[in-house]
């Protein structure tokens, strides 16, 4: 089978869905009309359809390797990057004075995806340099701006992010590398990093690192972290990379999947590095940094379930077996529930990823507060539920298969592998749980409730036309604001944490009831409509269960001492 | 961290939930008492925490291979095998005429799915042998089973099964295997067959197959099928392995997990078999063996879980992150919500395979035909429920880890893979679903109806003492009683089959409910009361999602054209 990017979905969710037409209203993304959208997703669909998803299965058999120290990348990975390099991919948002095309994050989302869908490892590299672009023009100096952004941008370089060490993972706080200054506006970085993703390669003449450590007068705790920018080759005079930094990969990781991303544990001493942002400031460009990473994530997610989807769905027209009309197990019922689920779930979350991306644009291109706390509202949900999602339609993709499917040769698993990575990487699912229902509900729930607000006013919109499938989402929505409320008066943080997942997930179920209903509104009597009734009638109402849960509280779940748990 | 065999819950099972006492107080299992049962447990689990557990990371790394036709099994699965074979586990439940020990299947089962925790690839090699001793107690000749069932319960052979054809996979009928009568009682076997489970072996002195054929005049589907036991080497006249018969191994499949366990491509060349059963009577044969691999591979799933709830509780007591009171990772409410979720479904799935086994036992013991219809119903759940429980509990595993979830060395990914398949072979879940709504409900309903009438009336004893759980269990037993109203009565059996999967997983929800109230009241103010409170609240509420979907009927999920789904 062949990954064809769905480029039609994703012209459907920008013209009806998503409310792109705001962006492309304002005076920022202006040119970014339409039509033009429609051109840069199809260039991009050929892309990931003729470059990109022929190197997805010999990344899973022929893994990046170490040699002597020396990273080797999977076959045909360096001239991958050299197409997604070419093609201005990577720098797509990035600010045109260093050689972006400063395109909305919507429509890199977008393409990030399609990318994803097509061979997630090698996906992760670009995405590992726009989320450093994104720091760097956030929060570098000028002089280190006009410096890597451009090699960065034209893909010349490569980016990294430098957060985990063993001891610190979900506790980025924890960690313990040390910076002293040089004395001469440069530092010394030491300390050991592991899971850095994409820590080397083989293609870029320089990889940069962006790493966070602690300053001799640095608090402890995140309070007392700087983010440093460390090349491994230090740049010359005429800004190429020069003499080797004193850095190095240690090892690389085996993993269960993602093999043609090399997972690195990285070794400092005493490497020379550019401060990013203040000192005692890198919690702020880290943020920064990992925002982008997490819808960018979000969309890996659903971008492999794309993937796992449309190999389901070739299996499943091509697969003969029983009695049934086409004689393939497309006509079983069971067979047509599972795909049936994975295009709805599919469209929900990407409705979802394209909203939180639109949000981001619009902060972008108007300033206004309001976009920036919608576009944090939503960036934990996109990941968590984007990844989650991805997954479950990677797993559902593996059963369609049958047999073939626990065979490795089918490629059904590798979705599957490469995928359950993303629920992981970037602040695990509960991560994002807990974020959401603690710091993105500081506000006392008034963004949530405001999303809540919306749903129901287009739900009663809806009841003229589907009104069934209107009444469900807005009881649904009842349910999900009464939970919202029981929430954010919970003093104690754990009541929140112990039901912080199902709720997260609650909250995407009606999200993608919502933009399901508004699918059926646009298309009225044809296929979304139909897909649509699906969602709301059988998948929809797990909310139920999962409020239910959400809002159970922390003694229930401590209950047990622990030799009780363990016994 | 080291695996210990599960015996107290087992203990605790069949002392109080699953109604073991009426399979001591029968004549046939009257010596099986209580203290036996234990001390049985407590020597097989002895097995599985020093001899399997500590081959299950090496059957990953160095999978079973083939070498010049000669297959090589993983480090020390051998004398894996022969630990197993001398302390008679093969052959438990099997006739003590032939060499076994004629203990209750419950046991058995019990002690299978101790060993699936400890190494779930060398475990598989007796579950399969188990099945076939089965299928020649009760349909092979006296001179078959007087010559194969003692080195098959010796374990000095062992037995697979052999079903699948690459064109006929969950459509037995569909194979192409032929048999013709040899004139002098035996038969020449010839055909392909694939995904051969422990195909071969390198420490037994022979390997028999029980192969399904069509012999010249049989019919055509099911109805003309045979089955015949065909040996890698024909017995000699003092009956030991002699000359080799014309079959092979002609290749080893490359799966997601399960290494150690070598799945095989046979081929058949005119091989010399015998005839198990009547001609054209191999489907009833095959199911003998298939209803109790079926329950063994239940188990195989929630042992894959219960060992990896295993590791990941030892790593959240061991991991440090954050600042909560041990320091570790077990404090976190997110991680407890993972952990008592793991132990609250292991423990649901465990008593439904429990009471599926006792079923059997009962069938067994009293000859009664009510058994035997319960043990049918109950199996298909067993198998589908055990397994995906299985499969998430590994899953929830991965992701208690955090990072380290997706590095191999680890071992919680390798649970996860490992679990993955017990989803898909001896019938798919998908099919599991289907026997539960269509031939499982030939009685109208009446089967399900007692089982829902057993719950209701355990729920009223338990208002007593438990009100509110036992309220949530009876509400949730009512909704289960109106969908399988709904379901006997749709004569469209697309109607059913499209809600299949959903409404068994809403059936086992409502058991685990019932076995957890059971718990409950056994276990007044102790841990057991408390994760039952866990699962009825948190857990049990799914079922309310699963049952509309379960009533959703075929048209919606059939509403999309191909086209319309595959764009």
């Amino acid at each position: 089978m062949s990954f064809r990017a769905p480029v039609p979905e994703y012209e459907f969710l920008l013209n009806n869905i998503v409310g792109y037409e705001q962006v492309t209203e304002s005076e920022r993304f202006a040119e970014a009309t339409s039509e033009m959208v429609s051109a840069i997703l199809i260039e991009a669909g050929k892309l990931c359809d003729e470059v990109m998803a022929p190197l997805q299965r010999g990344g899973d058999l022929e893994p990046a390797r170490l040699e002597n120290g020396v990273l080797r990348t999977s076959p045909g990975f360096a001239d991958g990057w050299k197409a997604i390099a070419e093609g201005g991919w990577i720098g797509m948002s990035a600010p045109e004075e260093h050689g972006g095309m400063a395109l909305p994050m919507t429509l890199t989302t977008a393409v990030n995806e399609m990318m994803s869908g097509a061979c997630l490892s090698l996906q992760l590299a670009p995405l590992m340099s726009q989320g450093q672009i994104e720091a760097l023009v956030h929060h570098a100096s000028d002089a280190l701006k006009d410096l890597y952004l451009p090699k960065l941008i034209s893909g010349e370089w490569a980016g990294t992010m430098n957060l985990t060490e063993a001891q610190a993972g979900s506790d980025v706080g924890a960690l313990s590398s040390k910076a002293e200054a040089n004395g001469d506006g440069t530092y010394a970085i030491s300390g050991q990093k592991i899971f850095i993703s994409w820590g080397d390669n083989d293609f870029c003449s320089n990889v940069c690192h962006l790493v966070l450590a602690r300053l001799p007068d640095g608090a402890p705790g995140t309070k007392g972290i700087s983010l440093f920018l460390v090349p491994k080759y230090l740049p010359n005079e005429s800004g190429e990379a020069g003499e080797a930094n004193s850095l190095s990969v240690v090892s690389l990781e085996h993993k269960m999947g993602l093999h043609g991303s090399p997972t690195c544990v990285m070794q400092y001493d005493q490497a020379t590095g550019w401060l990013v942002g203040d000192e005692h400031g890198g919690l702020a460009a880290m943020f920064t940094m990992m925002n982008n990473a997490r819808l960018g994530v979000g969309g890996q997610g659903i971008g492999a379930g794309e993937g796992a989807y449309q190999q389901a769905m070739s299996y499943a027209l091509e697969r003969k077996q029983g009695r049934s009309e086409s004689g393939t197990i497309v006509d079983h019922a069971d067979v047509r529930r599972m795909l049936m689920t994975m295009k709805a779930d599919l469209f929900a979350a990407r409705a979802i990823l394209m909203s939180c991306a639109v949000a981001i644009d619009m902060q972008a291109a108007t300033g206004d507060a309001e976009w920036a706390t919608r576009a944090a509202f939503l960036t934990p949900i996109s990941k968590a539920f984007g990844t989650d999602t991805g997954i479950s339609v990677a797993d559902t993709g593996v059963q369609v298969h049958g047999g073939m499917g626990y065979i490795e040769e089918t490629g059904a698993a590798q979705f599957f592998r490469d995928a359950r990575v993303t629920a992981i990487y970037e602040g695990t699912n509960g991560i994002q749980a807990m974020d959401l229902v603690a710091r993105k509900m500081l506000d006392g729930g008034d963004m949530a409730n405001r999303l809540i607000d919306e749903i129901e006013e287009q739900a009663e919109r809806a009841r003229v036309t589907h009104p069934n499938m209107a009444e469900s989402v807005w009881q649904a929505c009842e349910s999900l604001r009464e939970a919202t409320e029981w929430l954010v008066v919970q003093d104690r943080m754990n009541d929140r944490f112990a039901g912080a997942v199902p709720y997260l997930r609650a909250f995407a179920r009606v999200l993608g009831g919502h933009f399901h209903l508004a699918a059926a509104m646009a298309d009225l009597g044809g296929p979304r409509e139909k897909l649509a009734r699906f969602y709301i009638t059988r998948l929809l109402p797990e909310h139920a269960a999962l409020l239910a849960h959400a809002q159970a509280g922390a003694d229930g779940a401590f209950a047990l001492t622990l030799e009780e748990l363990a016994g």
